[in-house]
């Protein structure tokens, strides 16, 4: 019996010892399935880039693309080398609930704590596909300037902005939403009395703002950067008239446009649902939420644009329609995982709208943007900033894995946050923004000489000949109606 | 002793909950993979619009771009929110062996349940990810309509036959095949007398037709409304001479051709290796089987086109090379899972016999396709189902995880299965395409007028100068040899 | 008691079968994961194609748009009938140590062994993923060539050497150093003396070469194919006058040729990080380390090339920039898995001088190379090899799980086997290729009619117009400085 007994207390550690096993290999499955997703995603969010590109040739005059497709290249590889060295270890280097990323218990400078294999912090993975995927991120928010400011800005400017945003301007953003800085969405986890809610904990140090892939963190720095360096580098010439008219200078590449957006919607799906960060523990779950609820945004949100134009101009509008798309992208992905699909209809529908008028505000203030860059990523970042704190609840943000417990979202807490979140981030970039312009305006001068402007970049910056004839034009797409209206008032 | 022995009973219990917790993680990864697996592949299909659109593009007389560039942009919206509210509750809802989805035990319209957070009845994740799967895949069958009828189309009769098609047309043989309809091939499981037949089963009421990712469910819908819509609409303004003699209206630009092309292969590894819908139990040895196979019939489809166009046309021909990659994957979509290699090389073979003879045989009977959408779709999709029926194995079946076990394949049951279903797809589709497009001729009107046919339809629905110019045109690529033959015969 | 003792007895067997159960399960989902991985990754190498295609129609004359774009159609289309036939059973056919692989115990012609259900003896998935990655891999060797040789060639020329290099060439060299031949980094497995070097191991009787994704076997294979036929075609005419000057004999579309890398560039993350081969077992943290190091080369290498050009040519260059991404991947290619980021940083910087010195010795050696392509991949391709010598430490290479466990990366015994082994390739690449070609030359000729060439490929082949009009040139954008240089010395 004594016998026996041995034997299976024996069988019984053996199986325990198994279990042992059999846990860690289930745990690693999880970590492994969670970075192939990083990786997948990341590489849709980087091809985001050709994205860009293509939309940005499609709208710059011929004579100007060369210059454009240039600066594209350039900036995810300045964004690279930046993001690298510098950039990732503000973003996400030990420090909670403050200002910016430090070389402390975890140091990211040159990716030093991954290289070292001392982990990171974040997670089980070495952490390598997470700078990965958060430079494709750094990369899009610096490309999105660019759209703001072609056709008369040197191309060293870009270089300096390109860097400056990569590794400073932008990271600090990202240090204080996602790497739980001071508006990290964590700081609504339960403090010490037990109270988990978005306003001040003091454990964390941090206010809870929801900005679940970046409207406010990706687009709207990328969006008010250009916005800034739109006004400061000023309108191109010819664009508007000494009688107040409004100039179209070319018509546009639909083809390019329309591949261009076809390719960002595509990688747009890396970019939102990605920021699920992982797959495992029914995160896939969240991650096909997003899926869905920016798939109608994106679509009410072209639909809006399409009719709109269709009402206002008498003809339909392929340039307002493919811009629906994609500011029906920028205002759902702060809250993609926090609403319901009929919310995402409704927040789509908003920011067509927002776009329609964002567009002739810019007309009537007479700045110009002519990708209306500042229009689809910043006033829609801040639209999907607000949207969230309006149409969240707190069943959809545990859903999303927020710790935010409390009535927070529908005591209109949640609002305030995302409000007050929304104009900081706006007073960061802007200020930032006006002194990294100034300070190229007065170094180097931000913009090319007018015989460069008027001849095209391509062929002074690049020595190459426009990219194809200019079509015979038809006259200005600008609804004139509405510009009257505008006008008059 | 008994201390002892209760501390191993307890040892056995703690071993025995761990058990438990292990599996249900085990579980809950199974479940996490698959969901990612749909959510990325649902982006590769998503993906194919821009595949269409530049396919398309390439195809349509500069005039038109814009037009069909918008068209794209704007039916994928039409068909998310289309689908959101109706179309997937029609394919999907409550129902067994029959007509259509309903709001019972599961209810999707406006996606109800998966919201509600019900389950979804058809796995273990909340089913997010289907719907945005299933949409990609409606996108797709609304998308190819636009190639045949385009060039002479009203705008608002795309509108309309996008939201009928994303509503009902489409979903209703969703359900009849995918959703557990009368046509679903798990009506093959084992009835109460243990007999797993493809022809009806009294428990399932329903017959087992094997459409694995959709050559009839997909791509016939699509073609053989195009083709109705092609005949209603009548052939563009200089197409067919009175003398008999077919103009090539427009040389086509190759080099959007190819990318729309590349990008449509690319996708569609996520449209047919997708359509495991899981990847965790083995199905990922599926997925691996089902890109081999496609591949394999897109190369051979491709091969086979081009040497036939340097036969009987004395020079290559890329635009019948591209349709052969196309009409290869169409081919293999409904059998990809259940084939081998060397029959996948047949079917795509075969493809590219058909999409020739389909060619002439649409200018024979003087109907004009500018895309060739029915014959690559509609046509080639028939062959799809009757080569699954052809070609199929119980142990190629099985292998994919149909529960046909009896000897269906070898005895003709499953192919006189395919055929049958097939021509009620075909019946169906065509059915209900005429109605809706002479519905659509007799209220608004389905085709502009000749003076905006000429001008084209970019300056007059979208005030739009055409693309860019047309290029000096060579003689007509039209087979001689084949032509005069059609005629003489 | 007894009862008792039974029950427990009971129940820790019953834990002991569920255990089994819950292994199987939790080994069936890292196998799935698995091939999942490979699935997508092999689908996004499918996509270079169209990178290569664009990029290719790029640079090529707008007469000879159609042919290239037509060729890479076709050479996909024939590597993968014949890499099913022939070229995967060369490559990873029965054989350990030697030449080439053939029908043993694994036997995979027409993909014997996986149809069969046999296992593929490389792991437990049945395999058929395995093709699918490998025959994308094959595709991208096949149709590099075709950038060299371009706008002279004749079509029949492009199939005669896609069937050899996909059936025999390409695979021969694929067996030596990823199947299990002569070359394999398996090959440093410890022998039977415990020693585990990259120098020849007498139980596996092979040499220890790394090229993790391919610099070497793809990359090399492809450049200097397309070396030796630029050399046997000769140069273009009118690229080189008689007086010894050099001349641009089109612009290029800047548009296409941007797509095109952005687009490879896209899809090398699936070449790359999809070389892990599987992601379970930790090797998806191998994947983020290879999307890491990748960005940083690319990056590195951009704007090495970038201010290069700007420096020698006194303007920007985009061709040479774009370039310049795809010199610094084809050099991480073969090492990316066994740097840290500051040696890709080196790699990416040193791969844009080679760039840029290779394109000038073509230049004064009166090579006509239109894309560049022995240059990118093939000078670019050895340097990746070397390099893996050069920066590969012995911790490095073990996390990306390369068996090597002694000094030989310290000791320089590994950059002795990797410059070897880089000879080794080049040698039968070229030898194979003059073979190949002057084969192909005497028998049906490689080139084109002078009538033909100045007409354009697209005419005569494919009966088709120009894809568009040439633009006005500017001077050429050869570097004056360099040049006088390159022909005084």
């Amino acid at each position: 019996m004594k016998w026996q007994y041995q034997q299976a207390t024996d069988a019984v550690s053996q199986n325990r010892k198994n279990l042992n096993d059999f846990e860690a290999l289930v745990k690693a499955n999880s970590r492994d399935m969670d970075t192939a997703w990083i990786v997948l995603c990341g590489a849709l969010v980087f091809f985001m880039q050709a994205g860009f590109a293509m939309l940005e040739a499609g709208i710059v005059h011929p004579k100007n693309v060369t210059n454009i497709l240039f600066k594209n290249m350039i900036d995810a590889s300045i964004a690279a080398i930046a993001f690298w060295l510098l950039g990732y270890g503000f973003a996400f280097g030990s420090d909670s609930g403050g200002f910016i990323g430090k070389c402390g218990s975890a140091c990211y400078f040159g990716l030093k704590d991954v290289y070292n294999g001392a982990g990171d912090g974040m997670g089980s993975s070495d952490g390598w596909e997470k700078w990965f995927f958060q430079w494709a991120f750094a990369g899009a928010a610096a490309t999105i300037v660019a759209g703001a400011v072609c056709e008369r800005t040197k191309l060293e400017a870009y270089f300096i902005y390109s860097v400056f945003l990569s590794t400073f301007m932008y990271p600090v953003i990202v240090h204080w939403v996602w790497g739980y800085g001071w508006l990290s969405a964590w700081g609504a986890y339960p403090d010490s009395n037990g109270v988990a809610r978005p306003i001040f904990n003091k454990d964390t140090r941090s206010n809870g703002l929801i900005d679940f892939a970046g409207s406010g963190v990706v687009h709207m720095v990328g969006g008010f950067c250009g916005l800034v360096g739109a006004i400061i580098a000023g309108a191109r010439r010819g664009r508007f008239g000494p009688d107040g008219s409004v100039n179209t200078l070319f018509d546009g590449n639909n083809t390019l446009q329309a591949l261009g957006v076809f390719i960002l919607w595509f990688g747009w799906y890396g970019f939102n649902c990605g920021s699920t960060l992982m797959i495992s523990g029914g995160a896939a779950n969240v991650a096909g939420k997003v899926a869905v609820n920016m798939t109608i945004s994106a679509a009410s949100a072209a639909i809006t644009a399409t009719f709109l134009a269709k009402a206002l101009q008498g003809h339909y509008n392929i340039s307002m329609g493919l811009n629906g798309v994609l500011a029906g992208l920028v205002g759902i992905t702060a809250n993609c995982a926090v609403v319901d699909p009929w919310m995402a209809f409704l927040i789509g529908f908003v920011a067509a709208l927002i776009l329609y008028g964002g567009h002739y505000l810019l007309l009537a203030l007479r700045i110009d943007d002519p990708c209306d860059a500042s229009v689809v990523h910043g006033f829609c970042g801040m639209w999907g900033i607000w949207a969230t704190g309006i149409f969240c609840t707190d069943k959809n943000v545990q859903y999303a894995g927020y710790p935010n417990a409390n009535e927070a979202c529908g005591s209109g807490e949640q609002f305030g946050v995302q409000v007050v979140g929304s104009l900081v981030i706006a007073a960061w970039t802007i200020g930032m923004s006006v002194m990294l312009f100034l300070f190229i305006d007065k170094t180097i001068g931000i913009r090319v000489s007018a015989e460069v402007e008027e001849a095209g970049l391509d062929i002074s910056e690049h020595g190459v000949a426009p990219s194809y004839e200019q079509q015979p034009q038809v006259p200005s797409r600008l609804c004139p109606r509405v510009w009257t209206f505008l006008q008059v008032h």
